[in-house]
């Protein structure tokens, strides 16, 4: 059964596989002190354009968890869109692992901007409420748009004549950078982002994610946060193995790009259907729709995919790395079919 | 290079790998809701005799928080051997996510006794002191020792007649049903263990642990303390196809007799080094030694391992399911020379 | 300096005083287990009108928190009104010590209302998503706004129905049962409600709240999570002291009707000011009123108060069991005096 | 009934309720903005020699825990002796607010050394070992034993050449000044710690303890911990009032200066009695015996006291600021009676 459920329900591309295997002979001391781990690295700084701190989770929970803990205390809050996985979908795992609040901040595309933003900064210097101290943004969003480059340098801005940091939930990072055409260094070097939970699961890889601090202080600390986080792989040289490939030869965009295609492909395909109303402009990898609601149970049985909003029968189709043109082209056709049906 | 440093050195089976390529094909449903999870928790049912309650974590650390979170309120606190890796090898992830307190009990060999327990029983029910809860012990100890079948059953009776509850960290848990060569059903469920971290990475599994409850109620909201602790993969798969491989055929056991057999020959092999003195017995996997301090340094050039006790010039020796007789007796043979060398 | 800006910004009523000094001879039992907190405890049971668990604390973030942490586990979320005290005024005390998630819901006047409160419940049973168990209500509402008793009893039937439980958080309980003129067996037993922190600080008392619990299940082992909470004090008879005068006579009450009614002398001398525009209905000690900006300074230099929102210049304005009429009469002659200044 | 239970089970001394009732005429602002607070931070400034930090929390157990919050982060360990009341007292109220771990030191008489120390600092930059922090020590320690300023001295050196701090449970710290018969500054700022929980209420006052910081740095956030712990008072001027009028002509000392005598006294009336052997000396205001069974139980009836350690008949009696000679007199001819019959 082919999914347009989420990008997560795909396998693994065979380059990661390959790369799996090529790494598994002879002995690696664990924890990271490997050559796998160390040429990884390098390849982040390369990326990036300067020396990052590199450090690998086994999941995007992990990542994004870990990463606010590094950037805040107890006392502190994290501002972020709403809709914000590490707001609605991380069954307080944030909340829990650092202690601080999450204050979402209401949003119709994902996104967030400044002007919401500066009415949560009232109460700083006041010990009745938690200090802001983190900007979260997801990039591309929970809802498949986009922040330019520009807007992301201006929040950075923001936030760091605010003292706070800028993080980035980068789990589809690689479908960004290739929608935008803009390199790492450009969207998430040079506009001062502070840190960056660098996704790969979702694009190809079996697991393993990666903390990126382009933030030095940020790392000061973080072996000990991993470790007390339960996110340290003994067996880390499968992880690193993994991103040596992902982003090697461009395979981390050339795997988006085609994710990104394939859903402006099922965009085109279904554009013409008046019962099919986007809700959101599709960016990314991910198209949002306000449907029939006689439609989502018969093309439930055919393909698994959520609904995004029961209350307003909006559901998500997502494509990925493996989703072909037959794919798209067979489930318009399932959709045409049950509405012909039923109309 | 080849180690002795840890069990978690040595790469991944090639039938595990084998596994991982074979689930890799098509979509699946993310989060565990796919056929090879679930045929994997038919092998976890069949091996304990019973219908356990399976919940896989990236980890062992994973594993065993989540199941001290599921057995305690922050309140209580947890027994262990002072040698516990959850004391002492986890950087604190078990008070921190459980609030719990960990209460270490002076231990010699690994092991923990019933005598011992019981003098940490006398606060129960004043609000003043943490509540004892959780009885939890490595089988086999981190120092490679073995509790008998009737030792765990003692425990459990000790425990559930305190209102307490018990709990094994498995890290090594095949090579303990190796060396005492009784089944999974007789260890652990007929003891009346309550609840396990069932491992397989430091036995020839790339990544995956399982917790296990024997223990229904503590199942209940197992799956939104995953979710919360970091540990829920979303391609599940590629963790539920390397427990079917490794609980199909006696896998795990195979590989752990050959670990444990590699230790054996091992400790044959240096038995009659008279500068060499054994601490513990060799019961599993793992060799534990006294060596003159000159030794120390010009081994590790050579092979990578960890000194235990620095001040007592104590150190461990592993072997793992990829440790090859000619491993040991070039290990051995460089052993000897550095001892010619310097006496 | 008079103040208007809290009621804790006044003194201690001379008969809580004087309970005090009666409590002081002799020795007592540390930890609640003397006479006094005896008598307490049967004062609460007379006015709740059954066997209720009270358990007292230092404050009330205290009583909120603990009462939240033996309704929540980590992975459930907390329903409270996008303004509750819990929410915005307490440094995120409640996640840190619960680890649960506050969702705030939207409202213009304190309080939440069922329709709202059921599109929070869309994710349980999901494990990405924390699941809900408490609502809290606070009664009187932090905008001085109440609830009819007929509402509490509908949001404890809702509640119920949805497997979750109802906290009332009566920091000013009092005032609103001198507003509503209604007995606490009346407001609180009788509609269902599961757990209220019960205060006196704000109406008289020195320092002291009440955690009470009408559902006995939840006091099962809260005197372990009052002691991890910092809240168990070891001479609580100055506490208990405090209460037993608090709840005869009907001091409460008495105390709290006289704030009331000064909030609405209050209420009637500046009505006819044009320029002064209650955003909130007076019903209880609170004034929330939108002033021309230029009043501000000037009247803070005269007397201490908050501004509620700086943004739309909204102010508060708490009256207390002290404040005296002529307090009012000099206060809206100063009013007067600046808007004659400044007209 | 008079109690050698516990110094908090005595009351408040007449001055300290003759403070409060000074303190308590008009209005005051609320949180430690108000003219009593600010005095008192000046009595502290004068005993301590220098500007330090003092912010006052509700109890003993809020001073202890937000100290530590204020020195650790979670991935930190807290060596402290295993007798310490953060150790075994406060229900994990440690653990649980900061997620740090608590490293128990074996002590026999109550104090830790700084050879025991040096074996718990081998694990210093591993990622698997939560970091050691802080030195705890308690004076007078909970078995009445004093370190001497030069012990005290030590272990601040010891702790700050290993980047850790020294921090002091001062829970009865005037009983310790008074037998050393030194001052505050010599025992406290001279000799280089860095937080002090010093404590009132078991030396007369009804409630409130101060967290002293004289390592400025540690003092940064610490109003945020305060709120965020539950130990942020409103009317901050009864707390206040009492320090004020503690630390005025020397109360402080006086009181403990008697608690010690009557200790002392009734050492002299019982030293004689073989069948009463002290296990500890007697330097401070508690006495730790170990006596006959028989005698346990009927002088429980006649007088409250905690048995310290049960399977060795060791009895815990403390002495307080308001223990009469008589009653001393009284004790002991109730057990020379009880031993007549007995014997």
């Amino acid at each position: 059964m082919r999914s347009f459920a989420s990008d997560n329900n795909s396998g693994v591309h065979s380059e990661i596989i390959d790369a799996i295997i090529d790494a598994n002979s002879n002995h690696a001391v664990g924890y990271g002190d490997d050559i796998y781990t160390q040429k990884s690295y390098e390849l982040f700084n390369k990326a990036f354009g300067c020396n990052v701190n590199v450090f690998y989770t086994f999941l995007g929970t992990g990542a994004n968890v870990l990463a606010m803990k590094a950037m805040t205390q107890s006392f502190n809050s994290i501002l972020c869109a709403q809709t914000a996985h590490v707001n609605v979908d991380e069954c307080g795992a944030v909340e829990h692992f650092t202690g601080a609040r999450i204050v979402p901040i209401r949003s119709n595309d994902g996104k967030i901007y400044i002007e919401d933003l500066k009415n949560e900064l009232h109460g700083i210097g006041s010990e009745h409420h938690s200090q802001p101290k983190v900007i979260s943004i997801t990039q591309p969003t929970e809802l498949g748009t986009l922040y330019s480059v520009e807007e992301i340098r201006n929040l950075c801005t923001f936030a760091h004549s605010n003292n706070m940091l800028l993080h980035i939930d980068g789990a589809r990072i690689s479908n960004a950078l290739a929608a935008l055409n803009v390199d790492i260094k450009t969207m998430l070097t040079d506009t001062g982002v502070d840190a960056v939970s660098f996704g790969g699961t979702k694009n190809g890889m079996m697991y393993g994610e990666a903390v990126v601090f382009l933030n030095d202080k940020l790392a000061d600390n973080f072996k000990y946060f991993r470790k007390q986080g339960m996110q340290l792989a003994s067996k880390m040289r499968y992880i690193s193995a993994q991103f040596i490939s992902y982003l090697s030869d461009g395979l981390n965009i050339k795997l988006a790009s085609h994710a990104n295609n394939m859903a402006n492909f099922l965009y085109n395909e279904i554009k013409d259907i008046s019962l099919i109303e986007l809700v959101q402009p599709v960016q990314t990898n991910g198209i949002f729709a306000r449907v029939p609601n006689w439609l989502i149970d018969p093309l439930s049985q055919e393909y698994f995919f959520y609904t995004w909003d029961e209350s307003e029968n909006i559901v998500r189709w997502m494509t990925s790395f493996d989703t072909t043109e037959q794919d798209v082209v067979d489930f318009v056709s399932s959709i045409k079919k049950i509405i012909a049906e039923n109309s």
